[in-house]
């Protein structure tokens, strides 16, 4: 951490900066220029000291260096990390496709969804058992019931299932059903919730928080990490800005400046990161290009009886066509679209 | 709810709209303007249908006219909410000032903090034992430790206390020593959260989102009110910009637009909505002079000592400086500051 | 418009609201709630009298139903609004790519990038000549000698310019030098300026403010477009958040959202939108999987030399490393990069 | 500023990087750490060379140091800068109120608005002759006819006029028959109208940018300082966040900000911050207990008629209410408000 010193600070009160920093067993560097003084503070996590620096008379600001997440880093490790998903790879040269509906209304709506996702290319099955919603009114979810119903169609047509924790409590609840456990956007600095993800051993799909910084995004990572779970998709999800002609802003940035800070896997919701079915084909290519590890994509064969987020959700002939190009555009960049599963029972029935 | 068909919407496609208000037990109210049709849908909370209708051919978007909060609205009640904290009345003429540390760190800082803003006037004291931080590696609180350290202060200076849940679990032991529960911007709209501070009888300080909209902290204030629990103070605490020379951005106007919006008591957290000592007085005052109906202010004797936020602190001195002024602020607007109490266990030695 | 009555609205404030429809010409039609009342305002652009019902007793708020520009709306015209830029069609199925320095530095410099550009697939070639800068400090730009420049490597190069007028008087003399004249960020909102460009013939490539709506940027063209000049391009280049990761956040969603509002032709500039030239090659491939007409990008032969914006401008072998993949990617969405032409001079030579 | 070069520098890239820094006539400090080394340049404006070192191998990003805008500073100037407003002190211990319609729209309209706010204690008059309109098809103002009544109107009551310049040949125009001169919002950044501000010697009220930051604001006044003219008066009006409840957001922190930052005075617009009569007292008050040196409030005896912005302008008698609690916040704070003039041609028919 640099500390800056005001133009007008005096000998007398850079001379107690120094002390301080000595007391607290950093190791000064002192600059020296024409206009103020600049003091580098070395040793270990002296950042945790700021707020003493702060207070100090003389002193104008406190400027961090290094970052403060550190497991979650391409510092800490270089290589990308990998883990399978039941077959598929994520965080490879593979771009993994998961798509489903945004929560589980019915067997038989889950199922149909799932297999022509399937047949279109997803590779894991979305749906929400636990809805957080932002009115008390609304749909909140079947809860465990839908939790049965994602396992059944998981047993049928071999599509790992993701799924999302809203509770410290659930969490043990969704691994025992789900193959990966989603912390969701409003979440994302629940600390309980984190730090019970991270003595999970199921993988964890954590998404960016409405206005989370990209460093903020890692820091939740770093909890997670810190526990001991090694497994997370990072995901991009549409940031809050003053723009209101979509729900959210797709902060595509963040897909290549993640990708150069950590070693992590990263994907992109166009569905949340726009809000409105007719741009998430244009956004999820989008996404591929940048070099995103994956996408995931709310669809329904009937969104206009769909029980939440209709209006984001893509009819599976479109997602289709999506997936189609999809294909084009990761072979442009590198990249390929693995094969999906042919469904487990109907292989049994060929 | 209005659905406003697009220009290009034909006759086939208004009348299948029709018709679907018809099916969902709504009422359609049609008004054909040169340009374009909208159509008004009138009935028991048609917003809920917003995706059905979004996804219609020919809808080009869809505008909400009823507010989604119920039981938070000036509507549903006129009168401002009031309720006492210990003596004081919170939401009514009177000015309330709840002050303390960030976090509880030791018996002696809290008690010799406590008395100081006691002396200076404040009403309630706030103090952290479970502390939510964006590091894994910061100081996370003492707990139920601190939680201890408050009754005794509590109970040697007549001040009630204002402390943080981070979790539903943590709910009746918060409940248990504190007079009200702090839920924090980061958990605004922990649903799981909020339903168990509904279920609970204790007092709830519900603090905005960093990047919450008014709208979503009155519907998380609803979830709480839908639970059971009346007794809610709304907390403005800055906002998430992209100026960066202050922590947050105060939004001053959230004051009387919640005031106009709400019968449920307002205040304001200068410590956070500024993230800089320098500036806490200057925005307090205005919060006061904007129409907040209380502080919560962060005070520490040392701030360069506080294991957390002592950059944003103010020291007792300064605190009762700014107490002074809001007095005269409050008269100018037609309120007032009462009394704080005078300390217990003194009385007695006295 | 609708004009929504608050809840407690009596009929004689709705009377009041009837009559005053009447009087200024337009009809009402009124849509009574269990709730509410509200009343659809009908004629020829009754928002302007907007402001007269917000101030009128028991008017809740007004909700636009039209949209505030006519003449850059697909409403007006459906089809793709197309030109030539001396050989290349700008806003047909050919993706158009613009490159070259921030600013015109001197004739060798110009003339490198403008053939290293060339090679590797641009269409045009950018350069400043006068350059808004936030500090009055910093390079101004070469002015006028810099349009000789730019017109000096076109006649070589057979490569069409674009570069940027600041005020209105600086349109005519710019139109003489240049094939588009660029109107950037900051005077997104100059109206003098859109006025005297609107009286031009030349295209205009008009950008968006740093935290201008989608909605106020075809307001801007509509200004242009009102004025008669009818080739414009929208340029995407970022917009202002609270993430500080990047220079700008890339609103990858106004693309598609753009293109269905506007028959104009929309580009996307990821040197100005990301900040960083480590960024750059990834948003630009998004921009075009997301359905941008063409990219307009910073590109220079050392970087670590140039007078302004160094820090985000591509190498010229970088720049053809993305011209390839952007190939790709065109196709993948049915599109396609048309061939560079051969620079004249040198065709004489062979 | 300071280099911090990556964690996986090598010694040849920072040597590379001391190299440069000699060649460009700096000097280095360098400060190794544990993590990675930091290097200090010194000299004479070295922020204009950040993007040299910014694409120089291991550099990992550039932290300013210095504040970019000299003449602007409190480090320059450490005093309040105050001039005279016609009798009244600007930047001194009275708080200025400036008043009056937000465009002129006839004679009678202006002199009855002028004194009935001149009446309620308002110190000069605004009011719009060249309007800068979102949309081309508004009311773009009275032009020139609007600034001979302004100047008939200063001719009665005494009171100094505040106009607004929206292109640099208005500036001497306006100069003639206004005592301030206004740059807006809009066209914070239009550097040419800056810059023929800078060379007039009449004040200038420079208004933030929608979305400036406030060293965007105080760059934007350096330009004006820089060419010559000191007489200038910082205004926040709000900006653009996504909170949509109000037109914008006030950001209240930015008055202590731009008290500490800058000797200028600095004045709160609440008609634009809010953009609804309701919340501008409100809003007002705030402004003066958080440090304003005045206010520009929107007046409108006929809000319901006024030709713009009618919706956040406040009748005289509201004005006239809130003059009345500014008086007792202003005393709260350690200010006054000094009287408004008796006027000159009544004072003759005494």
């Amino acid at each position: 951490m640099m500390i800056i010193m005001s133009t007008e600070a005096t000998e007398v009160q850079i001379d107690e900066v120094l002390a301080k920093i000595d007391t607290l067993g950093f190791t000064p560097h002192t600059s020296r220029g024409a206009e103020r003084t600049v003091i580098g503070v070395v040793g270990n996590n002296p950042i945790n000291a700021r707020d003493t620096f702060m207070v100090m008379d003389g002193v104008d600001r406190i400027v961090p260096i290094s970052r403060p997440y550190k497991l979650a880093s391409r510092e800490f490790i270089a290589e990308n990390s990998t883990f399978p998903l039941d077959g598929v790879q994520m965080g490879g040269d593979g771009v993994v496709l998961i798509a489903g509906p945004c929560a589980v209304e019915d067997r038989n709506q889950l199922l149909e969804t799932a297999l022509a996702c399937q047949e279109a290319g997803a590779h894991a099955l979305r749906g929400g058992a636990f809805k957080p919603r932002t009115s008390p009114y609304a749909f909140q979810g079947l809860g465990e019931k839908a939790l049965e119903m994602l396992a059944e169609v998981r047993e049928i047509t071999g599509m790992p299932v993701v799924t999302e924790a809203m509770s410290p409590e659930q969490v043990p609840l969704i691994a025992k059903y789900a193959d990966v456990i989603q912390i969701g956007a409003r979440n994302m600095q629940n600390y309980s919730l984190l730090n019970a993800a991270g003595e999970s051993q199921t993988p964890i799909l954590l998404k960016r928080g409405m206005s989370a910084t990209i460093e903020e995004l890692l820091m939740a990572a770093e909890y997670i990490l810190s526990h001991g779970n090694r497994k997370i998709i990072l995901c991009e999800r549409g940031i809050r800005t003053y723009e209101t002609s979509t729900r959210n802003t797709t902060d595509i940035n963040a897909i290549p400046v993640l990708k150069s800070l950590t070693h992590l896997p990263v994907i992109l919701d166009p569905s949340h990161s726009t809000g409105q079915w007719q741009y998430v084909t244009a956004v999820a290519r989008a996404g591929i290009a940048a070099g995103a590890d994956g996408l995931i994509i709310e669809v329904h064969p009937n969104p206009e009886k769909a029980m939440s987020d209709g209006g984001q959700s893509l009819k599976p002939e479109k997602f289709a066509t999506l997936v189609r190009q999809i294909r084009g555009i990761a072979e442009a960049v590198g990249r390929y679209v693995p094969p999906s599963k042919v469904p487990q029972k109907m292989q049994g029935q060929a």
